[in-house]
């Protein structure tokens, strides 16, 4: 039987650019009494991620655009939000009552361009996504094999709602050192049906497992380990894989 | 540390009309050398439970209808297969070459009405989902009461496509003994910000994180254990309750 375990690394200090994640990882998960094993996956809160990068915006010095000022009338959000969203969006798809849905520059369709309040550090300060998630994740993972010797994949992860069904979840933004996806075309099903199309998302699954342990509010936990998933590794995958070009959209 | 744990329940039997599903997983729980707790998730695969509730349905059975033959004309599926999928749906959304996207009859937004020929027990048979998930949800549970005398939940799950992103994640269709949600409105996060939106979908977390043991393809692992996983115990509860009304949807 292999059984996974969902390992939560609780933190409840501020993490402040320049931050070593990788070190603050590899620390928690011997304080916790778990030496990082190969094959982990490790799970980061993007959050922790754009804070160490310093991704985290005073809103004081935003200056919103006469498009941000149209839209925040619109939509009831602050304009100063309004403008940093427009400036990480790569398209506005849905403007309307309370809310924004854009194409963020990553290629996610997601509210408000994934710039956040929640856990910012701060009443007037927002969290933005990191820059390029897959590189975070890299380095992260690098800097545990460089303190550990032991190989391990690294996800990053966010929170997304979903277009025809209540409440979030947590995704896949950023990994390093896993395929995205566990492959079962041309596989044989318990019958011996040959499957046509079936590929699991399983990065956004692990972070999905994850949240079970981080939470989204006061919890202080923004980094688990999952042990024992029987997972592909890669070196040259990212989390790109994962979007879908817009001429394969059935819903606009 | 609350550590989470993903058990595989592993059974290589083909699941019969009828067939006891509460009392398969305990003899299963029992033989893994887990013994049942209260607090535990067990999740199970629709397609056991349909499979149990005689959802199988032999193909030779069935005759188009003059709109099947046409949409499957227009996509290139099997005729009865099509006829199948209107059958189980209570809306058809978009219908394309390769696709046809329905509301199914539970108000699920899925792909072929959740009409699914892998793991149907032969090659000429397809699955349907359960007539009513949360029933099937709370007959397993309450069965599993009877025989342990231990309060569990139970998470009915299948596989779902995702509009703007690649590759498939488990989702929860039924569910018993289980707030769908963990509601972080009104909550104060780690700086007292109160989070104004914040409703994660638990229960889909948990669906994803049980998919990891569970697999596709010829695992033969149709139930998981989760235990330690942090919920609201919900008598009351419905799967429904994360089905978004039509006039909310943004992307049609």
């Amino acid at each position: 039987m292999r059984k996974i375990e969902i390992i939560p690394l609780y933190y409840d200090k501020e993490i402040l650019p320049g931050d070593d994640l990788g070190k603050i990882i590899v620390e928690l998960a011997e304080k916790t009494g778990i030496s990082i094993k190969n094959k982990d996956v490790v799970v980061v809160s993007h959050k922790v991620v754009s804070k160490a990068e310093g991704r985290v915006i005073s809103l004081n010095a935003i200056k919103p655009s006469q498009r941000a000022i149209e839209i925040s009338m619109k939509t009831g959000k602050d304009s100063k939000i309004v403008e940093l969203i427009l400036r990480e969006a790569s398209e506005v798809l849905k403007v309307g009552d309370g809310h924004i849905i854009t194409l963020s520059r990553h290629g996610i369709v997601c509210a408000n361009s994934g710039v956040d309040r929640s856990n910012s550090g701060g009443p007037n300060k927002v969290v933005l996504l990191p820059v390029d998630p897959d590189k975070s994740a890299e380095k992260i993972r690098v800097r545990i094999r460089d303190l550990t010797g032991k190989d391990v994949a690294v996800v990053i992860s966010d929170t997304y709602g979903r277009p025809f069904r209540l409440g979030v979840i947590n995704l896949a933004i950023g990994l390093s050192g896993i395929k995205p996806f566990r492959d079962y075309i041309g596989k044989p099903d318990r019958n011996g049906y040959i499957m046509r199309v079936t590929q699991v998302a399983i990065v956004d699954e692990i972070a999905s497992a994850a949240e079970l342990v981080m939470g989204q509010g006061s919890e202080s936990t923004p980094f688990a380990i999952i042990r024992n998933v029987n997972y592909e590794a890669c070196n040259e995958c990212s989390c790109k894989e994962l979007i879908m070009d817009k001429d394969k959209w059935l819903f606009k």
